[in-house]
């Protein structure tokens, strides 16, 4: 059974580099992830520079990140029965993450996240989400929400209905089994469509919640970062909110725990970063670490991720814990 | 019209890395590229790591590199009508390659080649070939071939008998035409295996010859690297030889000229090293340099591959050369 089961994207990242004008003249919103239609898909593939596939969806990237810490994930998404959706369940495997969800026979095909990075490493994501949407209450594995210590919830999902009552069924498991819940807000996008829904799942439905500051600001619908986090604080039992080279701010218990961002030598692409961070994190809270060690894990995992192309880890994440932390 | 034309495997490579000893405890001979059936090709996938998808193909690289250094390459291979497929022929055409050949409805899917890179950047390559042993003499543009400067042939295209055909066709086509042809021995295992057909192609057929020194002693079962030149000389109106870091030595008109490698600072993969070389060495010949120029082009272009993973050039390899040759 796993440690922590994670509920999201089974996407493969389409990845190219381009400058800030590509974006801009495409009308692409930078830095943000937004959902497109096959057409749009298409049009924008054709677009493209020549690129590299690499399996990705933000929880996916979060429990590959789990298991090279040591952890034992498990992950719920839906690919099809194509060449995409082979890709991504092989690698998911291979990285170590348990993976039981059939591959769709009729439907979408595999849904992709076409990446653009530019120069300055930020990555403007555009997501056809094709078999992911397919996702429902019956791909749940009830025992295995029971079973877990963590449950891994993706806010990008909240938005297609299938997948959300999914997850609304999985934390209802959850709760009733004393199974703690986890939750990042993916994007400001993602909360400005559902911020009822948001605010509502952190009252009391939410142990553990992910954020970074525009996310946490667009929360709360205010300009000032003390006064979302002030509210936070009287939410989610733990509020992490990351803050790119800055760091993250911990809040739990009434406290705040301020750690600084990990160093990283060559910033090649932030694609994942958020993720390998939230799994670092629930992974040290697995572990019984304290909240401070389990944000540098954090740190530590996102550093990695950001020195490469691609949003699963290359390098031996346990290693790299061991000779910081210890 | 295109400056060089090329005919040689559509694939995408699936590459990811492993220990010297997985190559060995699977009986996959280190550094060579084998062909592997659908079922083998299956069992491998599933054996290997996580993978990132890129794409590839000998030729195809080649020509990729052609376009990045300014020129106007084409090129002819097979892909099916799926998302491999669409992977491949957005690649080359996003890389500057004009790439005609329908996909194919019915039949085997994409080719791919599974990459295994050591921690020497040493790469082991399986190789299904599916769609691409369907390309056949009608898919040759005979207008193409006539109005290109050089027809380049990939020898690992020579195995599979549609394609060896379709090539026959075209050199045929080139010679009657003055359009020069370039030809790869591409493998030590293919020289092994059509021996008999590349001394023949040599003999008139073939104007510039690529060979690694393993590949040229197999051709003329010698274990004399300088038997083997002299041979080579006798036949070829260019032949170039590559020996790894050694540089590598363009033979012609009674002369060895011997061309340093170009410094690498870090090898990460050598996949499409030679790919790269040939590509930069007849793209210097189509812009009328020197050969010592053609071989330090392509020198440089294979530096630039084998400082990341890929066979693609993810540098301005036209800004390059002319900061080292002018």
């Amino acid at each position: 059974m796993p440690d922590i089961l994670a509920i999201g994207n089974a996407l493969v990242d389409v990845i190219t580099t381009a400058d800030a004008p590509f974006l801009h003249d495409h009308g692409i919103p930078k830095g943000t992830m937004r959902l497109i239609a096959a057409d749009e898909a298409e049009r924008l593939y054709a677009l493209m520079g020549a690129g590299k596939e690499i399996s990705g969806g933000s929880a996916a990237n979060s429990v590959a990140g789990i298991a090279a810490l040591g952890g034992s994930p498990a992950f719920i998404g839906r690919v099809a029965a194509d060449q995409l959706g082979e890709v991504f369940a092989h690698d998911i495997r291979a990285a170590g993450v348990a993976f039981a969800v059939p591959a769709m026979v009729d439907g979408p095909p595999t849904g992709r996240c076409l990446i653009v990075v530019t120069p300055d490493g930020d990555r403007t994501m555009s997501t056809y989400l094709g078999a992911c949407q397919e996702l429902g209450e019956a791909d749940v594995d009830d025992d295995a929400v029971r079973a877990s210590r963590i449950l891994y919830l993706e806010g990008y999902l909240w938005d297609p209905p299938y997948p959300r009552a999914a997850m609304r069924k999985a934390i209802g498991i959850a709760r009733a089994a004393g199974t703690k819940v986890a939750f990042t807000l993916s994007d400001v996008f993602c909360v400005e469509g559902h911020r009822a829904d948001f605010r509502d799942l952190l009252a009391g439905h939410v142990d553990v919640m992910f954020g970074n500051e525009a996310e946490v600001l667009s929360l709360y619908q205010t300009t000032d970062l003390g006064a979302a986090m002030a509210e936070l604080a009287t939410h989610a039992a733990i509020a992490v909110v990351t803050r790119s080279e800055k760091g993250a701010v911990v809040i739990a218990g009434g406290q705040q725990i301020v750690v600084p961002a990990e160093p990283v030598a060559r910033v090649v692409d932030t694609t994942g970063a958020g993720d390998l961070f939230a799994g670092g994190f629930l992974h040290g809270l697995a572990q019984g670490r304290s909240l401070a060690d389990c944000a540098r894990i954090g740190g530590i995992a996102a550093a990695e991720i950001i020195g490469h192309y691609g949003a699963r880890p290359e390098s031996d994440l346990r290693a790299l814990v061991a000779a910081r932390l210890g």
